[in-house]
């Protein structure tokens, strides 16, 4: 019984956001923790960021709050075509996704891809790399995969 | 730096479906868990639901997963009013609230209703209440206290 992933434990709820310093602000006085740096996501280039099976330019400014266990990750995506800028313009702001950290992202994606949930994004960060697999139909939010490179 | 909750652990994450048997089954598949039992909140004599002010006869089938440290729950309402049918008929489906455990259900509420965040709905169940707060346009997601009697 250990399912798809290998793992159920939810490390990080993403939140697509119109105006990530004012909702980070808002969340920092809320919560009573630290403002944290605004993130921008890497360029195409080193991002390798690919969207319904292309190549996209999009990005996006990240911001993170550690909320226990779990990581809420505030979004703010450009105008680029992007999981995020369409899941935007059609759902409006709000939760996006929840992350579980993977290992074999490659084989991960061909396992879901195989029982039915396409692979939606993809794209490489500092230390690691992330896909969002559409699982919405049956799951009724976003699932990220996240695979953090060995130290 | 304690935030007006005196707590920033998410302990739930509430998802809104139209259907809890079938995306419970869904859920139990794709994670590798057991079926939770469906569970239907109380009638309103015992839930003592309020909704916008005023009492209402609303009820929920509801299935929490174990995610790691957190509980995953699908809600499925029924067609009286309430925060989750309204949010379910006006987003879709979809999450729809992360959770805080709270001490001091009352007071809360008030100084949450003090600084701007609106109580939406609250309610008894057994061993404890619950209050859904509108942080909605602040936070993008609405934020919902839970209080536990101590045993």
């Amino acid at each position: 019984m250990s399912g798809v992933l290998g793992n159920h434990f939810v490390t990080q709820i993403g939140i697509l956001v119109n105006d990530v310093e004012k909702v980070s602000a808002a969340y920092a006085e809320f919560f009573g923790l630290e403002q944290p740096e605004i993130i921008i996501t890497d360029t195409a280039d080193i991002a390798q960021t690919r969207y319904n099976g292309g190549p996209t330019e999009a990005r996006a400014k990240l911001a993170f709050f550690d909320m226990g266990s779990l990581q809420l990750e505030l979004i703010e995506p450009d105008h680029q075509p992007s999981t995020w800028r369409d899941y935007l313009n059609e759902h409006g702001e709000g939760p996006h996704h929840i992350a579980f950290v993977i290992e074999g992202m490659q084989e991960k994606i061909m396992l879901l891809e195989g029982k039915g949930f396409p692979l939606q994004q993809k794209g490489e960060y500092t230390g690691g790399r992330y896909a969002y697999m559409d699982t919405f139909k049956e799951l009724k939010v976003l699932v990220e995969l996240l695979e953090n490179d060995k130290q």
